[in-house]
């Protein structure tokens, strides 16, 4: 898949992306399954999410996955309450589920640590067994992603949405969920091969998405549920790589007052899975499209026939990305985040910046 | 207050708020205590949040409170999960707190009935009592700013901050919210007449922040704990009335990865208490002159003392508004968010929008 043009360790660990995953779900079926049948012995009554950067956005995926599946009250914790404030929720009754790429923060561990201290049942998702984060949790879940170079996480950020994914399926045993994780490493493969073919298609030809953005200092990233995730991950990795103000937004909050930001050189990438969640993130790309936007638009099937999607009848379809998906929109995240995670990458290098290694950040941040 | 220079409706609606917030801690009382009162007997187990937009703002700042004070889990919903997905949280043992200046949006109230409906205690935070949401809930929490004509939110969002604190001292009776809150009317009255000298001195100076940020189409917005509320509010404004890609954040989470957005022509504005997260706040702030850019920086005492603050040592004293304040951290964010409302007024104006009216938005949203 990988052309010599592109080498930059950000691409081949994107591309790396479904050997990792398949991984996962085979060699830590049975860590995940005993991490599974800990939780329902301890019957928590709340979830509890810590998370900074990149892995709070795998954290609010897991909002949306645990809420959906488990009917559980989840909050994403505001670190500083325990940090800074040294007060916070009385844990006891807590599952707190701590998401770090390092699992290095000095906060996301104090959480956990106060947490764990409080009689909380406390999970680690982190790509380093051997962390602070590791140490101060009850267990960690496997999201072993092997060593990820690139300053920008991509395939650490996947692998954590696998686990989460994982390990909610095997506590919904019942749900769609479980039964669809299986085809992950398979539909996330066709969608890679899809999503390098639309980034790199056109090369340097200004009306594809690599040059369009990378012409922009300001750009819209938008989606709801799910892929609210997406939205935001991907948002930051145009951030981080290419020095775009990119905005991540879900569409109902772009509706409530940012949508005035939306203009004509303002590119905006929407994430639509197919089903209800598709129409209503389709009355947003209605709204960008009145201010002279043309969103480009990555999805499911439905984007692709345009049946159900009225908006198709009046865009370019050149615009449009749609994914060989056979997922449900749960596992979606899991497929849309790579066009954007590729995206970033090419934008980045015709830009003139390194996307491995962007100036000024680092791999493991660290806040009290 | 008002000089005939600024005569637009939202820069009349903020000098209206030391009134509104006067009016609602005097002649809300009654009803905020009988609220405070069934809270006591209902004892509810988790704390869910439903707002978009700046009322979402309200219920960030709530977040803190609450967590700080009542030491229960508290959750800022995703609508989505209730509306789009029809499922959701266990609502029984939850107090549910929607928060919408109009009460009209589909998706707040919709989560306001489900949640009702389940059996949860619900609330709704609103300038309206004859709304949708306000009908769609147990108890209404006074909080009548008065017919508010700019689209801009400005009063309406500080009385739902009052309205909240004055909730949660009822709560915590021992706090020192409790004791504080009597001094709110005369402290943001003094505060305001400081926002907006500094936002009005120099006129047309080109140092000067309103024309720093008319100038500018990108900016940061920055603070954490108590006064996130306050950038992600700040952002906002700036977004809404003055088009500026202007991005909110938690100093901790710009750190992870966006303040590589930081630079010499993109202006930061940063709302710094005093004490323990001014020194966290402070550590972003010199990472933030590492790229070039000199923030402004909103504060209390310690601001104009420069005392436990080595920043002030090496900045521009000219860039800093220490406000008047006899406040805790918890109540600086109705203070604090003044001279951020005028400043996004005054950059409208510079910039040739009219305030009251940005061209695209209506003043109330209605989303699924």
């Amino acid at each position: 898949m990988s052309s010599p043009a592109h080498e930059s360790d950000m691409r081949r660990e994107i591309e790396e992306i479904p050997g990792v995953v398949e991984h996962l779900l085979a060699d830590g079926a049975s860590e995940t399954t005993a991490i599974a049948a800990a939780i329902r012995a301890r019957d928590p009554r709340w979830i509890s999410i810590v998370a900074r950067g990149t892995s709070d956005h795998a954290g609010i995926y897991a909002r949306y996955l645990l809420e959906t599946h488990l009917r559980l009250p989840v909050s994403l914790a505001a670190p500083a309450v325990t940090t800074v404030y040294g007060v916070g929720p009385d844990w006891k009754d807590a599952l707190v589920i701590a998401v770090s790429q390092s699992g290095q923060s000095p906060d996301v561990v104090g959480v956990a640590e106060a947490a764990r201290n409080d009689g909380a049942m406390t999970i680690a998702v982190t790509n380093d067994r051997t962390s602070p984060l590791a140490k101060a949790t009850d267990f960690v879940l496997p999201c072993d992603a092997g060593v990820e170079h690139s300053v920008a996480a991509t395939k650490t950020y996947v692998a954590q949405l696998a686990a989460l994914a994982s390990l909610v399926a095997r506590l919904a045993p019942e749900s769609e969920l479980a039964g669809a994780i299986r085809a992950l490493p398979d539909g996330i493969a066709s969608c890679l091969d899809a999503a390098e073919a639309w980034v790199d298609r056109g090369g340097s030809d200004p009306t594809r998405p690599t040059a369009v953005f990378a012409g922009a200092d300001r750009a819209l990233v938008a989606s709801r549920g799910y892929n609210l995730a997406t939205a935001l991950e991907v948002a930051l990795k145009l951030k981080e790589t290419s020095r775009i103000f990119a905005e991540g937004y879900s569409t109902a909050d772009l509706l409530h007052g940012p949508v005035i930001l939306s203009a004509v050189d303002v590119p905006a990438l929407v994430f639509r899975p197919d089903g209800p969640m598709g129409l209503s993130i389709d009355t947003a790309v209605e709204r960008l499209r009145e201010t002279g936007s043309d969103p480009w638009i990555v999805g499911g099937a439905e984007l692709g026939r345009g049946g159900t999607y009225p908006s198709t009848k009046t865009a370019d379809p050149e615009r449009h990305l749609s994914l060989p998906l056979a997922l449900p929109e749960a596992l979606t995240p899991l497929a849309f985040v790579l066009p954007g995670q590729l995206l970033a990458e090419a934008v980045a290098r015709r830009r003139g910046y390194a996307p491995d290694a962007p100036e000024g950040l680092a791999k493991v941040t660290r806040t009290l």
